[in-house]
């Protein structure tokens, strides 16, 4: 059984890493992929190995619309077809090879590694006020981590190691006594808390403008299999927590798109979208350093878990009141990975 | 079966390499270990692994006699309770993690690796002149070996290596056709020879004032499992051999504390005590240096050794009379373990 | 059984590589060989394992005409006798070990891997014009292949990977759609062809003194198991192809001997031999250059195949008209192989 979930849109390559001219060739799902763009513009992911004898076609080069392999010299279109073979005419249909479907948003290329009957574009996240007047975005970021992404998920749902693994970035003592709430639907888990009725922190009072005390809210979506949306906001204590209170204080949407490398890799792609300095370049520049900072302290704890699990063969020795969540999260991935394998 | 002898005394770490607030990681007979002090200075040593997701103790930080976890911040006193689970009163059994004796001599913290229960501090070797007056100590060297510590095991009861290994620092041709004679109890095998009535090599004429010709001798013990000691003499020829006799001339112990870390790595310690140049910094630097240049050359030809027997399975192909004492240290070595081994 | 031909000359190294006093260690279908001179200037070859504990001889040092071990000092003699072992008189027939036989000629030390009764120096390769008046040599050159030999043989008869492979240097796309022909015999597998009556490219241009069009021929001799000859030639066009004709114009050999390393590591000997520009030291250089950067284009991509060969455990998914040449080399080297195996 496969340890991923094919049947899923995965953030494959930022927009930016894929030119008119390179191919780009990263490993997803434990399968090589080349990413390319035709001439007009729209990206296409092929199997990164040609039919003949394997050579990754990312060291070959684009010819038009079509990705021609290095070592003899055979073209392969969008689709996998193979359109040329030197030196003889009719081309075996074993020549040809796999594509992936792709769509391009949000500045990225998602790549669907499963069906390509079920790539449904209507699948793919939406990015909350995502490109919207009055919301600001840090984009384009990524991280490698050196463990399985089910060690990340559980981190992203995990409100509690925020105050030991990042006592240096963003973690803090206070609040870690609030209870968190988790909910789940058939697309999310979700784990929350509000801190009522407390002063801004300092932050908060400076970019604010908050007269008296505030509410903080802390809201973690998984969305299976691996997108991660942390919902952070700070508003005027006592308000009605809609969605159009929660957007009169500070709020931020810090997305994180996880794309398995293989068992014990992991892409960690990353932005941000916030509702305060917008267009402060300045302002831009620390969320990156903050996030990035943070992100690596993950990375750090992470490969560090991974390596002690891989050794004893144990993933935890002991359950805790914490793991809620995340054990809700491994839960709906097992049986979304269950769900498609052959009977 | 294990292929080490867990109930044992094995140098864990220099006195110095612990401080107030440092966690210092080390593996052990293949088990991840972290060395703390607790504020009365007294050492401890926990498995390096939290009961939770296994992350290593060694990457969070003490708080008063404990550690605390630096991922959720579970704390573990030095008998490897847990004493603290964030955001939950009850703590499960299962939450404790496996505390190892230890005890500080020597300059030394030594670790039990087996039986909590046969942990007897008297079982701990005692050595010679050690901090005695007249006595000189070089302490608190290491090098790390490549190589199974049987291995080096053999090199320490054998004086035949030396003229080819060790060409280069302490070996010289004399002497290499003078037998060896081997003894062993169930403490130790000793290889011993004595070279008697012929004139002092040229240090020990510079250093000793020897008037006439002198009696040369080397004793090699391996206190089972891996502790080596080497106890070197130069005296006036035809003297009775007795201690005190031994003690007129010139005389060396040197220690060398094998801790396996890997099947196939070994943490070499060791420290040296002699009864001439005491006190002698620029000598104490000599014997540092000769000692350091003479154990790599055991390194390099050991590391190379193992790769093969890696790539073959055999370990010796033919075997020599001067195996015999390295044979026995094997023997008596395999015995212990099997007599640990469940019936 | 095994993955390599045995009984056959392989280059194992260059005549310049061992001197008089130095022992060379190199791994040869697997196998560690250590190579030395004896007084005479005679080759010898060694495995490279002592018969006591496998130490690598090449560690210790000539001693005479023999090898001294560099852990104990067990000495041997060109044969693999052992002829002495320290501190006992009678050496086991055990002590041992294996040697093989070696000639040297063309340059370089030719190691006889299989049944020393089978080692007839007259199955040497006999290098054309090597030597001869009129002709000039690069020679001595050596690349290490990250990939199996049977990958670079593919290529060593495969006109058509120079198009892509070689863009940069070699490959030309013209006469890429003349087709090859294939012969075959006990000894050697040919792909050949003639691009008759074109105009001399520039380099025949300036260096033959061509009046009128060229012929040019192309012939990629596999010697089995795994020498190569690439005989390349510009001659007047319309001449009949004789041997002597074809040494009118400019004509090359190109030699590459290929010893695996391992199964996925093969050493890359390769030398040169042209009727033009002989003696010119400045033509040598060039040669040199442009080969070598030619042959790290070939590993280049057989490093990135072979990867993908492991990681598959496919060769290759779809078979082409061009493999015609590589699948012979292949067969016959697979029936070598057998014809070796244990009945």
């Amino acid at each position: 059984m496969s340890k991923f979930v094919t049947n899923a849109w995965y953030l494959g390559a930022w927009s930016s890493e894929i030119g008119e001219e390179n191919l780009l060739s990263r490993r997803i799902l434990d399968l090589p992929i080349v990413f390319f763009r035709k001439r007009d513009g729209s990206p296409a992911a092929l199997i990164d190995r040609c039919s003949h004898k394997l050579a990754p076609l990312s060291l070959g080069k684009k010819i038009g619309d079509e990705v021609q392999c290095g070592y003899h010299g055979l073209q392969f279109d969008c689709t996998g077809h193979c359109t040329k073979v030197p030196s003889q005419n009719q081309i075996p249909p074993t020549a040809n090879i796999r594509a992936f479907p792709v769509i391009e948003r949000y500045g990225a290329i998602w790549i669907w590694m499963g069906d390509a009957a079920f790539a449904d574009e209507t699948k793919l996240i939406r990015l909350e006020h995502y490109g919207e007047e009055g919301w600001g975005i840090v984009t384009g970021q990524y991280i490698r981590f050196d463990c399985n992404y089910l060690n990340i998920t559980d981190n992203l749902v995990d409100p509690a190691h925020t105050t030991y693994v990042h006592a240096a970035t963003i973690g803090s003592p206070e609040g870690s006594e609030v209870p968190v709430k988790v909910e789940q639907t058939d697309d999310y888990v979700l784990a929350y808390r509000w801190i009522k009725n407390v002063p801004p922190v300092p932050l908060a009072r400076k970019m604010g403008n908050f007269s008296e005390n505030t509410d903080r809210f802390q809201y973690y979506y998984l969305y299976l299999p691996s997108i991660s949306c942390v919902d952070f906001g700070t508003m005027e204590a006592g308000l009605e927590p809609t969605e159009e209170n929660k957007n009169t204080g500070l709020r931020s949407f810090s997305y994180n798109f996880l794309t398995p490398e293989t068992s014990d890799r992991t892409h960690y792609f990353w932005l941000h979208i916030r509702n305060y300095k917008t267009g402060d370049a300045e302002a831009d520049k620390d969320v990156e350093r903050l996030m990035t900072a943070t992100f690596l302290e993950d990375a750090d704890i992470l490969a560090a878990v991974q390596l002690q699990q891989a050794e004893t063969g144990v993933r935890e020795h002991t359950k805790l009141a914490i793991d809620n969540a995340p054990a809700r999260v491994r839960r709906l991935t097992e049986r979304m990975i269950q769900a498609e394998a052959p009977i």
